[in-house]
């Protein structure tokens, strides 16, 4: 649950730990206005030359034009890359560690040129745990910078947006794309929340019908998830607040709007959260009491069997003595005497028992 | 307990998951001031060149009087119905949005020319767990559009007091409207707290007679429904707080001081909230301790009995071997002496269970 | 609990739910400057012209002279007599409104021409819960009316000091003499504190002695009634904090020296408040580790017998067997070695338990 | 816990609970600047007429000169000598009140021409609770007022520094003395943390090594005491850091950064509580669960015993019937085939519950 | 967990617990600008003549140079040296004192010419436990002062990065080698959270796999460092926060950007140990919920054997009487019947056993 590559204690701030060997990332960029767009995609799989010819190519044109520049950068650790991109856009050290560095915290922050924001985007895995990628989006005024852990397609939707000039994405600046995005990975919160809806209602299920060992360890791991799910959502809402509060320049009063609505499902995905570990809380006393039933019906089994044949077998055994004076011994009708006293005596017990419930074979069938 | 209709992931904000073949809404519009009050009804049964001409008509006259216009949507599915609607009065794209996706978080949200209200109506299903309802209302300057996800009866009250002239409705403007319509849907709250509190006595009174596996499952729906209860009812006081601090222009100073009224009872129902979870949350304590409780009756009874009669058990097995030399086997009064001892032994037994206090049988009645 | 009046949903604000024919309530007013005080009694046992003449003339003297007027309306069901009051200085439909459907939440609001206090007065019942009765103030510049819910003493120790001008009341204004009955309300608290504490000792040595059922619902009435106790005084809290910070007009600063000394009052009790309700959360885990105690104590007694007994009584049956090759049997000394064989296991086996703490008498009469 | 003198309800405000024959207090005075001291002691043992000469000589000399006058009053309820005092240094009569009915909760007022402290001074019982009083301190300008509950010697290390001119007490003024002062009631703080420190030490070895019914009470105590100490410290911190605030002119600058040290030490205290809070609710949950523990080794004893030998007994029993005809009776080898039976079924048993480490000494001495 | 020297109560503000004859500590000074720079060791082993002669040319030094001159005292109890310290930089009392009593809170506080930082440096020990160190610094206009507790090596890697000239701490001032000093102290907390996330790693997979008697105690080990942990990291958040928002002259623009990276360091650590914090937490339901189902499986154990066999023995016992008139003894075949018979109630209880799950094999290895 908790994995990071730190960088040596007491390094010089902002040291990347990165692999001058690793593969150059597939950088796919757009350049558009109101009236035309462009793509570009500089592959990875390119020689060494072509791969950087072609990228100071886009870099280059963000500088000359007024268009709005999207570059997606979809890995993080090769070194080369990241300091030409760095150099271009003027990247402060601590801006390109908090990229490679992954993962951080998520956060906004503002830079001479640019904003910086870190935002977490998780994933259900099979076995219900969550993990959590970083993606780092620099905000410039006239160009959006996107850095992927790995190559994914949360974006596709956006990109689709930009070439059929959908909704108003194209006419409007860099903050506007920087908010589709960001709604984009928020978005990727909310089916996570619905499946793992759908696991406590399991769970509860299961809690009322059959409660079990694994009972108890998907409770656990469903409440480990929430923790995790929480962790990584609560940050956003700060971040998305400090942007109402209007103190970054760069995010207009028309994009303000939009990010109240991204607001608004951050305070929502909270509540689901919180609501969420509530119940998963309240299922270990469920689970508890469960165990605690089940001993009881055990109990009473144990409780009722004995108490009817071990004072009945008291009085075999008393018969079972060989006195030479026992007068009862001899008497013709001593036999079926006592064989009806001890069914009388057998009967009385089996029928306080009754009373008291301990019998009741729905009780003992339930939750057995 | 969490389920919600998506736009899908990255589209464009305020995108509509609409079914354009869905049945145009019942409409009922209001149009009034002091002296005269006129009332349309746009059925969604009638055929669609009529229904449009007759929400034209009403929607037109909003624009031309200076009477405050009310129009009731009783449901917010109809694509075209909502088109026109959004039109006429201006509203935003993502204001669409949160009429359609329900439910939303209440909140209330200032645009250009108009506020949004959007509040949760719940109600108290049979098997005593709650459903959330969306009421949205636009409040203008003139006019008030009230959403409703299905046909209810809520506004009655209300429709009585304009076509009465009760109260100051007629004479006061559409910030007025909007908070007698609030009132209304704030005041379901009540009775459901007073359900909520009579099952919870019914619970108390389980828990203190007959404590069962139904109790369990009681004690946990009623936890869950306050949770949810809870959850529907914070974010109003958010709502009216802000329009308390005078956030709005549109909400004038004398409706504030009617506004202030609905934010004590938020509140107020709030506390009770509160007040139920923590009882709630004390009955499962009570559960817990009155099974062990059950558990401690159950096992005195075992070993009552057993300490008992295993002993003297023993004793019989002792004179039911068959040694050839065992003398107390040949003395006469060897049997009685032994019964003699073997009653002495059990009635000390028992005395000292009945200083114990384990014999009780108050104690075990009273929890059987 | 929980059990209230309530108007009808969607009512006119300020809809009163009251008997038309209820009783009149007896009115005691007080007019008093520093240098003279006149006493007047309303009773409602006059008839009703009588009664009304009485009253009016009552008020009207309010009106015309400059000295304090202290109305104490002794119940508030009468549908008369709150109209002319109402009338006669000015009250806002939701005052009248927030005087009638008790219980309000405590809290401070202000009105054009008047401050309206609602507080909370609370008593102690015989089974140990609370009933907590509205107080309703309406504090002028003035005047000072009081709304009780029953005809109770509270206030006689205030009209002893108008009547015998002990302290500074008859030389302060109506805002001292509503200071000094909110005194006299929150005053009531302590007592209540005092004997919950008393209580809360008793279940605590109880808990130590001999813990019972009785004591778990003991335990669970204290968190009740502390639970009650807690939501009634919070909410004075911020009326006498809005006071300090100066929101009201009508209270001056040598007043707010005095409300400052109620303030810290109020502090103190929910201090009290919460630590009792600390101590009683920590009850009920002593309880619940006190009954697994007693399960420990009765299965060691069951263990200890059983263990000592059952080995025996096999070696009983196997000497009870009726093979004829058993060579033991005829031995001479079969019998008396059997029988010291069997006595050196027990008394090991007692050692063994003794050595375990098993035995200690100390701790099972302890928890007898 | 909870033991307080009220004034009756609804009696005047500031009321005095004096007993007008108690004895005259032991007064203390230090009047001093840089060059000289005059030290007087005025001793409750005097005759009446002699005590007050003696009280007003000192209080007049406070009236005359610049020099900082410090008088400690011993005990606070004698009616005659508080009247003096309270008149010469023009006390408002909440502050008498505040001196008079303790334990007042710790807090800090402006008056006119002074500033009330009221602060609480612990002491750790015998028992292990924690008994609290009430000291006053007054600040004027030129002098300084302190009234124990008790006569102490908390505060004879200042007196020291005063006679000594150690520090820089001397230099400054009265502000700096009340600094001093203060310092040294709290100071009494940390001999306490470090008692409770060693005690919760105590009951965690315990805990490990033989947890018993004493445990339970002392972590019950140690939960209280604690309780009682954060509810005695917390306060204090709003009074300093009101003082940083710079709420109150009578502290000046260079005052102000020693009274921050305080506050610091008040704030680590809090810390300190708090974890040692944590860490006594943990071990609830050790005592719970080493309950647990230990029942389930008795458990295992019982099972291990009973599962040996009720079967074998059972076998023991067959052949103890008196069946005419069963063949292996006569059989020469049934006695010893059947002893071996019973050997292997017996071994086989304690080998598998040894598999299932039910046998495990090394656990059962642990815990037993 | 708590232990610390105190100075007497009552004694004058700032005095020194300091032991005349320890021995003088390692002073290491680098005196450094962008150009050139010079390192210097004084050494505690030195005689006193040498070493103070030494010293003061260091001081002596700071004075006259515009360059940043950093004094590394690696131990703080010998006096004298720590009044030459203090003399030459105009340490005020009570900073001395925060240096010398460790250890205190961590805080930040400004004195005239320069800003005192206290932070704490954790250690996790062999035992999983964890010890803090005081590190304080003093950052003056053109100095630092760091003081520790004992001699570490934990400033190695800024020794490194000031004599290579390595990023850009050569060309700021102290301010950026104060931030270099605190953030080498705060990335210490790093790999202690990474030991500790793997440590409740382990004890989660004991706990499913194997809980037994040292799992309680290493959760309660780990719940313990947790806590320690979270009590020294967060007061360094409100140091630098407070240093982000300005409120301190001497740390510059450029420097606060570098800061608030460490700030984003601590928030993360904190979210990390709440996180931890909670996962301990559950950890204590699953281990009682194990010991309940390990109680259950001992005693579904008990029960099936001693439901089995105890009503076979019975009926063995019935024929083990010596009654003379028992005609099934004297039948021939009564013997076998009745072994069948026996057979078949025993199969029959052990076929309800299995439908009940208390016999599955499965469950009863899992746990055992």
């Amino acid at each position: 649950m908790y994995r990071k590559k730190y960088a040596p204690i007491g390094s010089v701030p902002g040291t990347l730990v990165l692999d001058a060997n690793s593969d150059r990332p597939n950088i796919q960029s757009f350049i558009y206005d109101q009236n035309h767009v462009e793509e570009n995609i500089c592959s990875g799989t390119l020689d060494s030359t072509e791969y950087f010819k072609e990228l100071d190519k886009i870099i280059s044109s963000t500088a000359k034009s007024k268009e709005v520049t999207w570059l997606d950068i979809k890995s993080v650790l090769n070194e080369e890359t990241l300091k030409r991109i760095a150099l271009a856009y003027s990247l402060h050290d601590l801006t390109i560690s908090d990229i490679v560095n992954v993962p951080q915290r998520p956060k906004i922050e503002e830079q001479e040129s640019y904003v910086l924001i870190i935002l977490a985007i998780p994933t259900l895995e099979e076995d219900c745990t969550i993990s959590v990628e970083q993606i780092s989006i620099v905000v410039g005024t006239n160009y959006v910078l996107t850095f992927q852990e790995h190559d994914r397609d949360v974006f596709n939707p956006i990109r689709q947006r930009i070439r059929q000039a959908k909704g108003s994405i194209r006419k409007s600046g860099s903050d506007h794309l920087a908010y589709a995005l960001i709604d984009a990975i928020i978005d990727n919160y909310f089916p996570i929340l619905e499946e793992i809806g759908t696991h406590l209602e399991e769970i509860e299920e299961e809690l009322v019908d059959n409660p079990n060992k694994s009972t108890l360890s998907d409770i656990y791991t469903a409440k480990r998830t929430l923790l995790q799910l929480r962790r990584s959502i609560w940050p956003h809402r700060e971040i998305f607040s400090a942007i109402l509060r209007d103190e970054f320049k760069i995010f207009k009063k028309t994009t303000r709007t939009f990010v109240r609505d991204i607001y608004d499902h951050t305070v929502e995905i909270i509540d689901v959260v919180e609501t969420y570990r509530e119940l998963a809380g309240g299922f270990m006393d469920i689970y508890l009491s469960s165990i605690s039933n089940k001993l009881n019906d055990v109990m009473k089994v144990l409780t009722v069997i004995s108490t009817i044949f071990i004072p009945l077998s008291f009085f075999a055994g008393i018969y079972g003595m060989n006195f030479e004076n026992m007068p009862e011994l001899h008497s013709k009708y001593g036999y079926p005497i006592l064989l009806v006293a001890m069914f009388v005596v057998g009967a009385t017990m089996l029928f306080i028992f009754w009373k008291k419930g301990w019998l009741s074979s729905e009780k003992i069938s339930e939750d057995s």
